[in-house]
């Protein structure tokens, strides 16, 4: 299959904890891009200024994806983006955001990229959202995200545009915040209403949840002992969650692709968090994911020991 | 193997955003023994005043426990807690705390309370949770739950008594700041080294995470569409972890025992904040955890299908 993916490419400066970095690329569609290149053949479609140079493009270009449809903007610069995070990392502010070349964006697909079945629509304005929805009218697979700003002053748009998607991947708490439900259950089950047929819900250090009409599955997040700089995770997860689908789409979502697709998500999240930006998930290599893959499996497994119960 | 419990038995008032309740039966002590009273014999070790009735000792007894040393205080009150949730039952203000006879509370233990083999302090003062340590000194397994207060004023009694039992079972946030580490992992292994070989950190709605020298385990909570009172669930949780223990103890405490340990707390956990107060867990069948568990089991296994990556 091939995907689409239609996004933010950025400049972003993170202090952390334990040290920071300046302009370092990122954007959800460049984190995205990096994780579902592993599955399938991934086409990024977004905007950059005079600034992005030959060096980011090269990671762009990582396993393959192709850069045809990133719009350089004459005389613009890159989005930019600079947040602190606090002792635990949960938390963050954003310092700065200059919207710069993405503030006018209109996504132009060409053939090629409106031809995909597999859409992931990353966070913009929701408006943008459906544009490119129509245009990639074949596309079997459509995810998207989406974040608080737009549910605050889009929220219309937003649900326009969610009723013609298959899979919401959103934060916890903007799913309950799009909903005014404050039970994750009850407010996925609202959102499956308006047309999705999967949601999913990001749970930050905690993991995700995955809800459809039949069936919820949670998976905590991969522990680890050293977490450097968590901007990206959410869309490394939607690039091994989307891409794990994109791969397994021929043969239908079962249960057990969509279970494996979080297991990967969560792999490749887990891995993006590892290192600043996007320097862990460029390098990483195949055999790396399915073993963490492997230890996600171990750690969250267990057999039924029944012992008799007092009545 | 028996039991013995030492903590609160109180009178809790709840306001939620689905109903309150006044003065219903709480107190760790009451809902630990609800949920272990499933799995062996329980002896209560606690205060209450003139106000306790023959209704609630009625509650305390399910199951068979032993009230025998619940210290009636004369001319006292019995303890009382009076808390109003948040939105999303995720944050709670403390109203009212009236320590009444906890104030001057001093375990007593019978002989029979004394030969328990296994141990579970719930949260009151460190140096109290240490003299029941010494008094229980035949115990197997001894696990302790505590809170942010004793970590603020009484950090260097906690550590000491946290050297001498077995397992630890906190909040969490609670974990991270006993340690002054924001990592759960490493956290989790700050605490191992100072004498537990458990560490279980609860998560809330989030559900919980197992840590031992060899290994990492974490578990969702179960999924509920409504939350009626979330008073009561870590203690549920403790019953149900500890009991599970108890009852396999023989036998040695393998992962897989751990793990299940695991689920019949989450399970109970689950039941608990269904309804107010003890309502739930009082009336709860031995089917009806079973089969909880079962679900645990069902909405967090995966089977790996591994795909090809591209390198």
């Amino acid at each position: 299959m091939s995907i689409t993916v239609v996004g933010s490419i950025a400049f972003d400066t993170v202090d952390t904890p334990f040290g920071g970095r300046e302009r370092m690329l990122g954007g959800a569609a460049t984190h995205f891009a990096l994780a579902a290149s592993f599955f399938d053949h991934v086409r990024i479609v977004g905007p950059v200024g005079d600034d992005f140079g030959e060096a980011e493009l090269d990671v762009l270009r990582t396993r393959g994806s192709s850069i045809d449809d990133v719009e350089r903007v004459t005389g613009g610069k890159t989005f930019f983006w600079e947040g602190k995070y606090g002792w635990d990392l949960n938390t963050r502010e954003t310092i700065d955001t200059q919207l710069n070349v993405f503030e006018h964006f209109e996504p132009k697909l060409s053939d090629e990229s409106r031809a995909c079945e597999v859409l992931f629509l990353a966070n913009i304005q929701p408006g943008l959202q459906l544009d490119v929805r129509q245009q990639c009218a074949d596309a079997r697979f459509v995810a998207l995200d989406s974040m608080d700003l737009w549910i605050d002053i889009a929220r219309d748009e937003l649900l326009e545009v969610i009723s013609r998607i298959d899979c919401l991947i959103l934060n916890d708490e903007e799913l309950r915040q799009l909903t005014q439900r404050p039970n994750l259950v009850s407010a996925a089950r609202e959102v499956l209403a308006r047309g999705p047929s999967i949601i999913v819900a990001k749970q930050g250090e905690h993991g995700a949840a995955l809800i459809t009409k039949d069936e919820f599955f949670a998976l905590p997040a991969y522990p680890l002992e050293t977490v450097v700089d968590p901007t990206g995770a959410g869309d490394t997860f939607a690039g091994g969650f989307v891409g794990y689908i994109s791969r397994q789409l021929a043969g239908g979502l079962s249960s057990d692709v969509l279970r494996n697709a979080m297991a990967y998500g969560t792999a490749l999240a887990s891995f993006n968090v590892e290192g600043f930006g996007t320097d862990t998930v460029r390098e990483l290599s195949a055999s790396a994911i399915r073993q963490r893959v492997e230890d996600l499996w171990r750690l969250t497994r267990f057999d039924h020991l029944a012992v008799e119960l007092a009545e």
